[in-house]
């Protein structure tokens, strides 16, 4: 392996950077020349495509965001668009490819793998935490933290008025960011799309806490918890509970960016080193990962079709926490 | 003066606790005996009042929220309610009054005192900083640097994107927090109240940046801007601007908590001592703030009826800024 | 088991409050009766015990140190001392006890064990991580980002000026913290008593930094390696580096403090449900632990005497992401 | 005026960025050509000089440090050095000159004013606060928030163990961030060069505060202090009071770095656009500064020899805060 390329894809997370700069410094370290694509696919593309050195990557391990920019590619879908982004790659002489992102990312890999062959290892960039292959995706400590220092800042007011807020968080369809940060910041209950909690259970549980003189209550919603997101649940709570002064509040793209925490710079670095030394060592068609703190790689296939189920003991924290 | 009384009402804001501390430490220096009332005008209509000393107030200077919990009360409106709540002040031998909050407690203060004459010293405790009689107010600069925060983690995913977000901040109907955190955050353009701003310039202000060679842009929108809050604006502007990714975040009520920052725990602690250190010389019926770094008094009228206009300086640096 | 008593004990840790919390509202919802100690071993030997229940321990899982505070006991090390203690348990009908803190929290619980046989449950509150037993310890996540966002602030003024900073951390004898937060803030050089590196290589290191151009660079030394701590290393260097401008930083307390992170909340609070359900259950004279994200139960004997080696892994990452 | 030159230069603050981009935005916005000079006078010295436009100054309002660096120049000391620097001036056909610095970069300026005649006018970047001229120096309040979060956090191991802390903040000879992030911090006493505060009265004011129950104390010392640093203030007393267990923290260089607050980046920009325009509008000799919310100029003279007082009023305040 002597040439290889490196993209960041999809939505953006945070320790995208402290990945690519391990994966640039781990290739000068084994002698292997690394390009970096341009937002992502897109950039493949339209050959937007830079040499990079050690220097390229100083000073950015700190910073949220990516330095080689993101974008979802409509015509990376089409044979023609992979067809050219392959010829772009060619030119370079290009062996071996890195990608970093979520599932979207990793099915374009596949595909374009299966195609043209080119060995690609992934890293998974995203803050969802729903891939499969890692215990952790590179974003989701520090978007956790974001989320728990709203949740924070808006308890402060919750408890100053005897409020009743809905916070929601992000995490498509999965309760990774919900549950943790939902018990991290005391929350009376979180809805996760997981399980299942209807309006009535969410009622009588709040009641049984004010019944206890609980005063102001939070409830964490993951955007695609099954009653709708946090506003539609508010208005849902708000019709049979009119006595009690009710909030909404959406956390939205604060959890997206930010300097990525400490965890989150660690396995970043860890994956992007993981990356190139995969390729180096031959891995293809596989996303590295840490499980159980080893270095694992799965396939693509693997990682995007296989269920990473949310750890039920976390559930039933929140109910024995908010007693 | 031997004995007054403190509350905290209407919307809750970071210093709060630290500017009742400052008022409880400054009685007790003086050999004033002082009474917390809880949530505001209703914990006053029914006697949730307690005796409170220096151990009372320790450990708050760095919590966001007030200890004595906030209220909006409906009976205080009310001759009778009010009646109700002299009375409880009168049992108590309540000779002096401290309200911490913003114009709507000091609305309800100046009627309480033009009807019953107990002497009332406020401070200007309110994120928003529109108050007339201090040059900023306790909550402002947390609040602030928190909007600010929240813009710089939103621009790494803007970036990282190039695309164009609409983020609205508080301020009820001033710009204050919009001007301050969108000049610190690099904004495009900052949408206020005090100032009329078409939708046509704003997409021309955008575009000549797009020219320009900008990627990405932030425009920050006050919630009481006349063009309306954040979603409207943006979807105005979507439909003349088809081609560029529009995205919304709403910062809600993390605005409203956290612990305070060091200039609002200063300003809340000389506020704190400057009210009860006026209500022992005598002030009544005004309102405790700094100007130009000088403790000074503003009647409550003023208070309330006057306008605090917003530095145009401010303004014009927004356009230079972003060239 | 109907009556239980909990403490605190040996250095802080951020969490102890949120694991605290957690083994209450543990007690309260499986109908154990709680009482918490001050002091650590100090309080139980003084009868310093208060009954707690779920209002206790409201609102403080967001705060770092202890509500129940901590000590060191000198006197508890005797054979009188430990008696006195027992006695107080004794009254209060004391059938278990939960201890949260580090090693020489556990050496006092097993030896107390071994003497008077009250089922014991500790969980590991200390920053260094140096207990075996569980990955990780409740505080180390916390103390790590804190030594990061010193780290990332003190990058900013030697970046500005090209100089070469020592700066150090905690850990006693362990380089956990050390290894973590010098990845993380992008270090040059991370010595730690778990390996030997002689100032011979520290400045060969450096130079070849220099020589590739790096202008600025940042060594974080562990309090306990062997070369010494950070101002002794720092003097050894300057003889040799004269023309370099060398500072020294001392992180300090500030790495014992602090609102506890989201990892650490979770970890404290699996921890305290642990220890209570471990306690109800029959557990003895163990430590609650998280391996591999599953809850352990290791002697007091094991977690005290038995090592959990360095990852290796990390300290060769440093080298090569320092290219 | 059509060339101009822009230099950061002694010790650096967080906000340096923001005011360097304030200044270049503004001198494209007047149609002025724009140089920067890395390394402050060493920079000028050797013709280390590039051009800079909008884009240059891209993304850095929220960085701390100095994209342009800094240095404390020897040579420039020297008549020949300060030649070698007018004659690179010339060769660029530089009219004028913006300085970003402390007094040690006014007091060169002033020097080669004097002897060149090129227009200069500075900005007070340093996070001491002890120029004349102006209200607040750009750092300052990054600063002080800085020392207040650090001062928060070791509060929680003081308060978990009944200590006896003495923190060491940073501002030379001034006491000017001491008595904000000790007012902020709550602490029990705050020393600094401008008050006199005998080791007797230290260990009383403490005495007093135990006798009240205090149980842990924090005092906050300006390195300046005239009864010396924390560290040999700490061993005066420890002396006296045996059975306290006391610590040392000196914050050291956290305070010059980080992210500047919301405050420090409109003072800098501010200031930045003050320093392009005063120079179109023909000040020289002088520092730019806000007093009491105006822009202001102030002759280098003034700015480096008048004295700024400490604010007596804070001063008292400590005293009855901590009652």
């Amino acid at each position: 392996m002597k040439k290889v390329a490196i993209m960041t894809s999809g939505g953006d997370a945070p320790g995208m950077n402290a990945c690519l700069r391990a994966a640039v410094r781990g290739a000068v370290y084994h002698g292997v020349e690394i390009y970096g694509i341009y937002r992502g696919y897109d950039g493949m593309i339209e050959g937007d495509i830079v040499k990079m050195d050690s220097h390229s990557v100083s000073n950015i391990i700190q910073k949220g965001g990516t330095i080689l920019k993101s974008a979802r590619s409509e015509e990376f879908k089409t044979k023609e668009g992979r067809k050219k982004a392959y010829e772009q790659l060619k030119i370079l002489g290009i062996e071996g490819l890195i990608t970093i992102g979520g599932d979207g990312t990793f099915t374009g890999a596949k595909i374009f793998f299966d195609e043209f062959g080119i060995p690609t290892v992934g890293a998974p960039g995203t803050i969802d935490n729903d891939l499969y292959g890692t215990d952790y995706t590179i974003g989701f400590d520090t978007a956790v933290n974001t989320a728990l220092g709203a949740i924070d800042k808006i308890r402060d007011t919750a408890d100053s008025h005897n409020r009743l807020f809905f916070i929601e968080v992000m995490g498509r369809d999965s309760g990774y960011i919900a549950i943790r940060s939902g018990i991290g910041g005391g929350a009376e209950l979180v809805m996760v799309p997981e399980t299942s909690t209807s309006i009535k259970e969410v009622i009588s549980t709040l009641q049984e806490g004010w019944a206890r003189h609980k005063t102001s209550s939070i409830v964490v919603v993951a955007e695609g918890d099954e009653e709708g997101n946090a506003m539609e649940i508010a208005e849902k709570v708000k019709k049979e509970i009119s006595q009690k002064d009710v909030k909404v509040s959406i956390l939205g793209h604060i959890q997206r960016g930010g300097s990525p925490s400490a965890q989150d710079r660690i396995l970043a670095s860890r994956l992007g080193l993981g990356a190139i030394e995969g390729l180096i060592k031959g891995e293809k068609n596989v996303m590295a990962g840490i499980i159980n703190d080893k270095l694992v790689y799965t396939s693509f296939e693997d990682s995007i079709t296989k269920n990473k189920p949310l750890n039920q003991e976390l559930i039933h924290m929140v109910k024995v926490l908010s007693v």
